[in-house]
């Protein structure tokens, strides 16, 4: 997923300084029972909050990310003034969509993340090094499951005002609206698909292999300095062709050469396209973690709701929220066609739900980006809820 | 691209036994100027042949082939009865459109190729070596000056009754009628375009970084026999996915697992589609080699007849032969839209101009492909032909 840039560091419209925090779940109480049938304790949570919880509890929103996100979803970990904010801080703040001055909005890194959260490249305490391959195979049912840890035991919030996500996020909201009805109000799954085609398992595939093809992979048992960078930089390269779409790059780098309008006759960057994807590789080698890349790409490979539940009306016949989906016209990742199978579903299964395919030449990544209607309709979905149950 | 293993082997409707021949061409009239500045000389060329010309030698079709094809367009090399025929039987054959016995069917391996014709992987004379990346860029208009040698000097033909070819195929055949206007009587550019868009560039970009990245590689320095199988594979996997379509991949492969209904909760293969992709891309680093796969792709992105000619229409004006343009609806490569953009550059240039959209699941593969309606198009076009100027 691409970072968001738009964003003006004003304290206007900012949440302001953030940081982010851990819980960790131990005890007999908390052994998480893997849908693969393994066992895994303790297990850390890293999250951040933005706004207040109100007296009653019924303020909050949890943002669930997608593939590459974390818990740092607004305003600014440091002073430093070149730093970005958190990756949704297009639409958390003050006056927002997601509106702090309303909302306490929650998001946290999902189980088998790399940013604070127990996952393969966290300490196994067993060995004392990273989990690596060691680690147990999770789905997004399980990411679910530990969010709900966090938000019910942790918050002590009985009840979400709204789950809200993009992409793997739209799919863990599709997942809270059937594991745990009587916690969630609102329901939006964006850009986000109730079974991952075999062409996303396709790519995803490749994406593994040019990893597991580096021999800095080693099986796994890299040290942290020493990333297979070449094989992740790759794996990112592949995702973010599928996050983008042709009509987004025809507008953005067009046939330009990087060198005035002549051809190169050589083999490396020649197109501004290419150098693009060259620097979006290397800057994902820095912030994310291979063994991660497998195994989160793996538990999208694996969400199928029909498959889990029979069809797809079975899968919400006993969620209890309003749902509203939304798709982009131009994602090809996971296409309107994807939300409409889905709104098709929850119309059938009786469920109250609206739909808007957005109109957006950005492809899948447009919900992180301005300059489309996502916010608007967020923002009237959210306020209509208020006023439901 | 697929190799069709449609055709039965009987003579009936086969060429045959067929054997690949070879022309070399040295000496002064033959230095080749490539658009890159460079030249080039002596240049081998291996083609086949199937039918007879005809005494007017009116009767010749030039078959251009795809990235990854050879001259070995149909019949057999062996006795062998589980040798797969020529990369288009299904076109080329007596009672086939590309009738035998009425058409003399020609078919050789580009400049640049791997299976015959001067290229990266053919033996530097200087060095004694493979010329690896010593090789010279080339370009779709350096192929196809050296196929004019092939037709005009050393088989004696001054005009093709036809040119076809699909994808990098059918831009060499846009070529051949802009730059040998006198020598073509009709066109024939299938899923082709005219310009390659930033996204296919992109999609070549990550295929050529994940050979460039293998360490077998060796900045193009590796023995025949120790070929960056990692990297190539992996290139021919990514090059695949864009081969088909999604409603393929959901028709040939679905959600289903490799062993049964159950997930293996494991990386590498678990899903069918994941298993063809590598069947696909070990299949292919045994008949292709790596160094030409990076100069084959690079000359298609280089491929823009618009910047060339400063515009479509005028790229076409000195043109003089009859057009039958085919896509396929689910071509996402090169979709119809770009088979439509040139259809409209050759109408405004007042040329002679059919279309065909062909309805097709197949995806960009699908001129390899049984099971639609090319065949017939072709047929009717080619017979038309016979009956103008």
């Amino acid at each position: 997923m691409q970072q968001s840039s738009s964003s003006v560091r004003t304290e206007k419209n900012s949440v302001g300084p953030v940081e982010t925090k851990t819980v960790t779940f131990k005890g007999d109480n908390y052994i998480l029972k893997l849908e693969s049938g393994k066992t895994m304790s303790p297990v850390t949570v890293a999250y951040e909050t933005y706004g207040r919880l109100s007296p009653s509890k019924d303020n909050a929103v949890l943002v669930c990310h997608a593939l590459t996100g974390d818990a740092h979803a607004a305003g600014f970990h440091t002073k430093e003034p070149e730093e970005k904010p958190g990756w949704w801080d297009l639409l958390i703040g003050p006056g927002k969509p997601l509106d702090t001055e309303r909302y306490f909005v929650i998001c946290s890194n999902f189980l088998g993340g790399c940013k604070g959260s127990t996952g393969p490249s966290s300490i196994n305490p067993a060995t004392g090094k990273p989990y690596g391959l060691h680690f147990p195979f999770f789905t997004v049912r399980d990411m679910v499951m530990v969010q709900k840890w966090l938000v019910q035991d942790h918050l002590g919030i009985n009840r979400l005002h709204a789950v809200i996500g993009g992409s793997l996020g739209g799919m863990q909201v599709l997942q809270w609206a059937i594991s745990f009805p009587a916690m969630v109000r609102g329901a939006l799954p964006i850009a986000a698909t109730a079974r991952m085609s075999p062409q996303a398992i396709a790519f995803n595939e490749v994406a593994r292999q040019a990893i597991m093809s580096d021999p800095q992979w080693n099986f796994g048992l890299y040290e942290p300095q020493s990333q297979p960078s070449a094989g992740l930089g790759l794996a990112r390269m592949i995702g973010h062709i599928t996050y983008l779409s042709e009509d987004a790059m025809l507008r953005k780098f067009s046939r330009r050469f990087i060198n005035g309008s002549r051809r190169g006759y050589k083999l490396g960057a020649d197109f501004q396209v290419e150098s693009y994807l060259h620097h979006q590789g290397s800057t994902f080698v820095e912030r994310f973690d291979a063994n991660t890349y497998l195994y989160i790409t793996r538990a999208m490979d694996y969400f199928d709701l029909q498959a889990d539940h029979g069809s797809l009306q079975n899968a919400f016949s006993s969620s209890r929220c309003s749902f509203l989906v939304i798709s982009f016209t131009s994602d090809w990742l996971f296409p309107p066609a994807c939300s409409q199978e889905l709104v098709k579903a929850l119309r059938m299964a009786g469920k109250n739900v609206s739909y808007c395919n957005i109109g957006s030449d950005q492809g899948h990544d447009a919900f992180l980006l301005p300059g489309n209607r996502m916010g608007e309709v967020v923002t009237g979905f959210l306020t209509r809820l208020e006023h439901e149950d």
